[in-house]
């Protein structure tokens, strides 16, 4: 699994994938950086008259639904649409799942245009099951990774769309159950880590070669990025501004000797 | 004081409120991070369909003018009603009051439902006074934070509010005048940190014990947390970093030797 | 011209031009911060009932295209009328010109409203000559300056506006061919480090003595201090971070010793 995350990197770096982002407000520089960083071509772009000619052009799409609102929420289904249709792939991050009706009704909108991914903390993961509200604190999750993987198996049953789930362990789920237990507490002190671990998840989905690696190499990527940025931060600003760092310089030799990743 | 406001920022760890913000786009990263450093929990939303709904989640509400545009500004008047309905409470950050028509008619509209704090520079507190444009330096202040105390107390005997000038000097006016003064000539260099100061703010008020004491303890912590950082940063991309750093590390100590806040 | 440089910028810190941006969500932050750092007031306001009145209090006006949709392009196309009207000098970030026809519509009616100076990197400047669709790898380049001085002399001579190339050497075609041969390679792995020049663009523009001037001293104060953050970043987002800490700090001395300029 190391050779084939490590080879992906290559690839990455070597294509420098054209990566489409309907994000939300609070993480489009810092997506758009993570992605820069690690040596893809971010695109923001949401205008409802400019995506679909847009994405003809992109080699993937990242889906982010943390600032949504009605105009928003329209492009993102004009885009997963086209997305479905000329067989660009996608990832969907389901911020704040559970917390209204309206974020739900658009989840399920979104759904149905089939994400190749979906990533989110267990509690997002937990409230796509139903698209009902449950009880949330906000943008946080409220539960553990564990407790949602039978969920997350349920949603890759149902829709075909790999689930990563974020938390202080990673799961990925699709025609294997594998996790990384990489990252660090400090992270959860800086807004939009997650967002920026869908990011890289969409720069490797420009890869175009099988959609489940570039999954786990994406989510291997980031955490144990982070890992490498947290160990030294002296805070979350550090962290921050670290983590753009260590996602510019990671390479096969930190895969090597610190990615810890299970295949169960 | 200084026992209170250490008190404070110990409940506001222990709880991590939800501070639910409509804010601006420039600092909706910085204002999540500063809430995210100190121990809060912020959610960034502002679709008129969702507002109302996830407001009953939050511990209490930031409300910033920055970036407003017609939407927006309609999202901010749905949330404030509602926070006055059932109690969440709400700080205003007027930034640019005075500088249109547009943003004075919506400020009026904002304070009509019953900030329970306002926080804004001289020029800002000025222009509320008489909601008319006045001379103005787009979103800098023109005037001394001491030249607008009488103005801020009118303000709160007229609606209520606690108001917070920001400056050189701190001025906190509510059923007593307080004076805070800490901070560093280097903090007006970089974008924002008046917005994250009434963030933080709004991260206290989450607390939901003595709004009065809660508005001295957000200006308080953040004051002295830009004090720390600008001690020895090189420049204004370093502050901003350190700035995150410094909330995420402050403490009773710090607080016991460093703040310098008198009550008139 | 270094000594012109160099005045221009003592006059930008003596002055602190108020400069009004109507930019993209991406670089909302980071431009405010770049001007901030080096001298100027930036003001971040689109509003179509307030873009008109906001525009009088300025001294120069930011217009950057990157995450433009149906509103903000009104609120552009209201406020460069009204800065063609009133004689407030404006510089246009064309970003991603060429890959909609929506975005080249757009560009076409802004253009038609006389920007002062356009900046753009090669594949931008190249698709506005046609305002059609051209081969664009989203938001990067797949050109160099030089392929496109003559067409940027052409725009200059059809439209009169400045036109400054951005990309490994740095090209300002006006009444004369102006080359800066600084900025580092690492500067393309940040996002947005194109829309902070031209927001320090527009800064210089608030001087209003000489645009062309102005645009060259943007372009060259940028570039210089792009590169000496570079030369000591450990990678991406220690660049970001270090790069406002120059802009605040670049001197005359460092112009003298290290600014790389070419009058053709």
């Amino acid at each position: 699994m190391k050779r084939q995350i490590t080879q992906n990197l290559k690839l990455l770096r070597a294509k420098k994938p054209l990566v489409m982002n309907i994000t939300n407000f609070v993480v489009m520089n810092n997506t758009a950086n993570a992605l820069l960083a690690l040596g893809g071509s971010p695109m923001m772009i949401h205008a409802k008259t400019e995506v679909e000619q847009a994405l003809k052009l992109a080699d993937s799409l990242v889906v982010n639904i943390g600032t949504v609102d009605e105009y928003w929420a329209e492009s993102m289904i004009i885009a997963t649409k086209k997305a479905q249709k000329i067989g660009v792939p996608w990832v969907l991050d389901p911020i704040g799942a559970g917390i209204s009706d309206f974020r739900n009704d658009i989840l399920q909108e979104l759904i149905a245009n089939k994400p190749t991914v979906i990533r989110g903390n267990a509690s997002e993961i937990f409230a796509l099951n139903s698209f009902s509200t449950v009880a949330q604190k906000g943008m946080d999750s409220t539960m553990n990774s564990e407790q949602v993987i039978d969920v997350a198996q349920e949603i890759y049953r149902q829709t075909g769309a790999i689930v990563c789930i974020s938390g202080e362990k990673d799961y990925i789920v699709g025609r294997q159950l594998v996790e990384v237990n990489n990252g660090s507490p400090m992270m959860t002190t800086v807004t939009g880590l997650g967002c920026s671990a869908t990011a890289i998840i969409g720069g490797f989905l420009g890869i175009k070669k099988d959609v489940f690696i570039e999954a786990i190499s994406g989510v291997s990527i980031f955490s144990l990025a982070g890992e490498m940025a947290a160990k030294k931060a002296r805070g979350p600003g550090n962290l921050q501004s670290s983590l753009y760092d260590k996602l510019y310089l990671i390479n096969e030799s930190n895969i090597a000797q610190h990615l810890a990743i299970t295949v169960h």
